[in-house]
């Protein structure tokens, strides 16, 4: 794992293709997207049939062979381990709690000339969840997109996923059941995302989609935004730690590889004012990756996407990592709290050694769909309020408008606006 | 004005065509766009300026030039009229003052064991505002994106607005002044929200843009989501009022024509369970039509987009209303605020006849940039949190990961990623 010095002159230059990370050539795929979800629009079901039949290889005689059963969910749920059930019930109620804290309320505000203000929050009456499939399933992706949801108080919640030659993932659908069975589809790709966006005979036009994809997933949520809401644009995932001298080693190595296993294209970067720590821990890490079962994978992410950093101090560490603006951010410090009010950009905050990023993965509570890509600089965790709006709430009374009406009226003139005007002008009259 | 019966056969055809109002062809400038925004990518000012010359008429000859000098702004603002002063005034504070109540406060919860989960706020480091200008220069769009973006901390303000000849309105100049002279960039459309959301010479690269525009400023703002984020993508204005038998005509009427007013493609809709409002108020605004500015564009909106609908009683008044999901909402019966509840998808909600829409656009406090086109049912007003994104606080203790790791290293197995496994077994060790 290569070590770079903040005070090396090539640094700069180096830094810099840090920060480029992660960035997806969407152009390159758009033209295929588009022509999907066009077809998705203009023919529906039939259009989703040949996607299946060609992506995921099987078809559907007729729609009703696009769901899952609610009766194939309960029994793969009884046929799990206990302690697979156990594992996912503890993580299906840690998220839960934890979302429910972040439920957003309505509110008003009076004024004494009898003016209320407010803000009404509702949720969607529709929601689409995308869970990838064909190589792995990951369970804890339905849980984190399905869970803020349901907190949310959305009634209609859809999940599509591919199942390729029509065998479901039993695993999938035990946690489906975990889930409450919502209405599950049995559809990938673009042609999934089209099919929540724009709705078919049998799937229904939802108003927010969320879930990973890869980058055919990730353009088509970019090319339908607008026609509905979407949680955010991801792409690989990647981890940041801050460590001072007093971090173990063996920690920041198997955490940084717990990112770098989950795709060549992820990055795993250590920023610390420690040498010796940055040398023990390419160390560590070469020690670990070779009783890695993913180790190929690892491997390339860590020695082309990986880098540690050592800085002449610990902000100097925490102004790069503001920039890096990382999905993951591991603070392995004496006193990892002190630097919290410092940190600006990062999804998820780790604080301390017992808080790998893996605990946030699973049952820690917080969702795990993140900004990747230095888009923690604007977007936020996947979280309720995804699934839910705001209205304004405006009521004027008498006096009200007689006391603020006329400044309303001449704002309005001064814009032309005279039908805004008028309107005002009415009611003083 | 046309008048609709709910129990009339042909009525289902003519609520879709209410329903499909406001869609934007975008496919049909996209090529355009895209071309600007790679031309400001590659080029940065000097596209700019080539930009200018072309739409704006004038040719910047130097980079400076693109700035507007705050001594302009002030100068500006001490020549406005005191009348226009105090207006403005008004407005800034009570918007300020809205959004003040709409910050979000980061939170820590703590656990027995020792964990601590919350969510920290940050704003953005830098926010970029748009502000149409050329036929028409709305100061309130001015006060109502930035506004905001003050209150949400961002420490970075720009904005960009197209100034025709290189003169700038001097409204605009002591708008700007009022909201403490953000820097601006004279440049419009496309390459503006290119030139934000890339950067070039002079102008910062933006976390988040806001504010309205046309076809091109929209099909902008969609193209470069995800690259930087963005408030939303806005169509033309529209109100729906909901009214009773207590309701004047000649209010609904007006109000009706002041959505109207703004724009050909605006949409005014009325729905009452009273025939007789729904009759008196057609005469009325014809009445009204006769006498306005701006009546040839009022007259083709109400005429070709407009629509009272008479409905058999008010929950189905109010049912048709929420499949609207209407930008601006007026609720004009007996007891406005009993209807509260059942009010699920609109941008903002004027209750009662003191409550006009245009104080919503001016001087209440709530934001005026809405949701249009149905897209109330996902999107809401903007907001601070536009200007603001939130991180996940994970701390676990010793005793946390003792209780819970067993749980998260069975998920990570089963998810076949054996480093997170490791990560977690590590500690545990």
């Amino acid at each position: 794992m290569k070590i770079l010095d903040v005070n090396n002159p090539g640094f700069k230059k180096e830094f810099e293709e840090i920060l480029a990370r992660g960035k997806m050539d969407i152009e390159n795929v758009e033209g295929i997207v588009k022509g999907i979800i066009n077809e998705v629009k203009e023919e529906g079901n039939k259009a989703l049939f040949r996607h299946i039949a060609k992506f995921d290889r099987w078809e559907p005689k007729s729609d009703n062979d696009l769901e899952i059963g609610k009766d194939e969910m309960k029994k793969a749920y009884e046929n799990l381990s206990d302690e697979l059930k156990k594992a996912l019930h503890l993580a299906f109620d840690r998220i839960k709690a934890y979302h429910e804290k972040q439920l957003p309320k309505s509110w008003l505000d009076f004024e004494k000339n009898g003016t209320i203000l407010g803000q009404k929050v509702t949720p969607v009456d529709k929601a689409g969840v995308y869970v990838p499939g064909g190589k792995a399933f990951y369970p804890s992706s339905l849980l984190m997109n399905v869970i803020p949801a349901i907190v949310a108080g959305v009634e209609e919640i859809v999940v599509t996923t591919p199942v390729i030659e029509n065998k479901p993932n039993e695993l999938l659908l035990g946690a489906l059941y975990i889930c409450g069975c919502p209405k599950t589809y049995k559809v990938g790709g673009a042609s999934a995302i089209a099919a929540m966006a724009y709705g078919t005979e049998t799937i229904p036009k939802v108003d927010v989609i969320t879930g990973p994809g890869n980058i055919f997933v990730a353009t088509a949520k970019k090319l339908v935004y607008g026609d509905v809401n979407i949680d955010m644009i991801a792409g690989p995932s990647e981890i940041g730690i801050i460590a001072d001298e007093s971090a173990r080693p063996n920690y920041l190595a198997i955490d940084l590889l717990s990112q770098a296993e989950h795709d060549e294209m992820a990055s795993s970067i250590l920023i610390t004012d420690s040498k010796e720590v940055a040398d023990m821990t390419a160390i560590e890490v070469e020690k670990f990756l070779k009783n890695l079962e993913r180790e190929e994978i690892a491997r390339k992410s860590i020695e082309e996407r990986g880098a540690i950093i050592v800085t002449n101090d610990i902000d100097e560490a925490i102004e790069l990592m503001n920039k890096i603006a990382p999905e993951h951010l591991e603070i392995m410090t004496k006193n990892p709290f002190e630097l919290l009010p410092k940190i600006k950009h990062a999804g998820a905050i780790f604080l301390g050694e017992y808080t790998p990023e893996p605990i946030g993965d699973y049952i820690a509570g917080p969702n795990h769909t993140l900004p990747t890509g230095g888009t923690a600089k604007f977007y936020s965790p996947l979280n309720v309020e995804v699934f839910m709006k705001k209205s304004s709430i405006i009521s004027f009374s008498k006096q009200a408008i007689e006391e603020m009406g006329k400044e309303c009226a001449v704002l309005a003139h001064t814009e032309g606006l005279t039908a805004h005007e008028k309107s005002v002008l009415e009611r003083l009259k």
